[in-house]
């Protein structure tokens, strides 16, 4: 009933861990059993399939980058997923992360993005890599289910302002979400979120219209909005993003 | 100008990075210019304060617990607040936090507590610990404002009921959140939040009415709510939090 693994299977499947081999060989490590079900059932290609039960266990804690490794683990191809390839429709809702770093961050995004039914999410170059185990994992399987397009963001902006479909940030020194925002994004639009230490770029925040800087109001203990002065400073960008989407989903 | 720092020093200081001194000697440390900023302005006790400027570079990472040390460290007087400090007043928000594990979960929900306007998060007895150096972390200060106290939630349920406070819990079964809801929480009243993997606990789930078992909507591309089966089970326990406060607080 046993397969074996080799020596070099072993390496080559640890080696996955780093960026650059991820890079190389173009595949991606996918662990869990809720994971691995999904990845098998989605259009990713799984380049090989393996089963504690089948390879025992000491090899699987070899491979395995969780501390309690898990008794399956998938070797997946990467899709990679091009501008072009997204059709930016009026009434769809898109997400655009500038300079996001934490892997666990992007994961959570991509949870929400499939959660609140986004249809595509845009990373700037400079973004962490969507195949960190971190990323995947925090994805929770959302990964096969939201493209999710590494690219140039002015690029997309200027096709959406093409296609009159209105582009927000958020900004520490953005406006409140009012009516305003919500009647402008009318359930469809490219919500921007800047990076954990920055924010969003200063090129990105030059080419988003001032009055479509938003601001996630902060409030205090009897309800009332809090104008300025505010002792924590900002949200952690991917609760932020919960926030965003959860709203305008409300409407 | 040198300050010195003994050996023993140093080994008291690291031996608060383990729950088990912490809770020995009610200390804890706070790291980085904000959060230790915030540290001094707050009503809590500082026991000691040590600067990078002052004992060397290497001392500083010597009792630091991260992997980049800041310029500043304290050691700070933990603050006991029992469940008969606080009041619980209508029209005022509240949280409850049902064996939430995650250190960073729990800073992250702090935060967010302090951002919109909570006045108190109940966390049952099992809960992660407050004074975990993740939590301090995720929290950005936030700990400093927002009390938090480790009781028996069902003791706070009692009390809430008595005092005609609506209790609210979010459940994978629950319903998806409407105008009966919004109504309800009037802008005061319990949110309760269960752990990362098992939700809220029997008892707990046991004493809030069936009509108040909640549940954050999921929606497809066109934005129409997706009734049952949708690939994402549920969303991470501190971005349900953002959604919720931020939809109570947009009303």
């Amino acid at each position: 009933m046993n397969k074996s693994i080799s020596a070099a299977q072993i390496k080559r499947i640890r080696s996955l861990q780093q960026k650059k081999f991820r890079a190389d060989t173009s595949l991606f490590v996918v662990e869990g059993e809720k994971l691995v079900a999904e990845a098998l059932h989605s259009g990713y290609e799984i380049e090989s399939l393996w089963k504690r039960d089948e390879i025992s266990p000491a090899a699987m804690a070899r491979i395995s980058s969780l501390s309690s490794p898990s008794p399956v683990l998938a070797v997946v191809r990467q899709k990679k997923i091009l501008l072009s390839d997204i059709r930016l429709e009026k009434g769809r809702l898109y997400l655009m992360l500038d300079g996001v770093k934490d892997p666990g961050n992007l994961g959570t995004i991509i949870r929400l993005a499939d959660w609140f039914g986004v249809s595509a999410v845009f990373c700037s170059p400079d973004s962490v890599e969507l195949y960190n185990p971190k990323t995947i994992q925090a994805t929770m399987g959302a990964i096969f289910r939201v493209p999710v397009v590494y690219c140039n963001l002015a690029d997309v902006i200027s096709k959406a302002e093409a296609g009159g479909i209105p582009v927000f940030g958020t900004f520490l020194d953005g406006k409140p979400l009012s009516d305003d925002f919500y009647s402008g994004i009318e359930g469809g639009g490219i919500v921007v979120l800047g990076s954990e230490s920055f924010g969003i770029s200063e090129d990105i925040s030059a080419i988003i219209p001032k009055e479509k800087h938003i601001l996630i109001p902060s409030f205090d203990k009897a309800g009332k909005i809090r104008e300025g002065g505010h002792g924590s400073e900002s949200l952690n960008v991917a609760t932020a993003c919960a926030a965003i989407l959860s709203l305008i989903r409300a409407r």
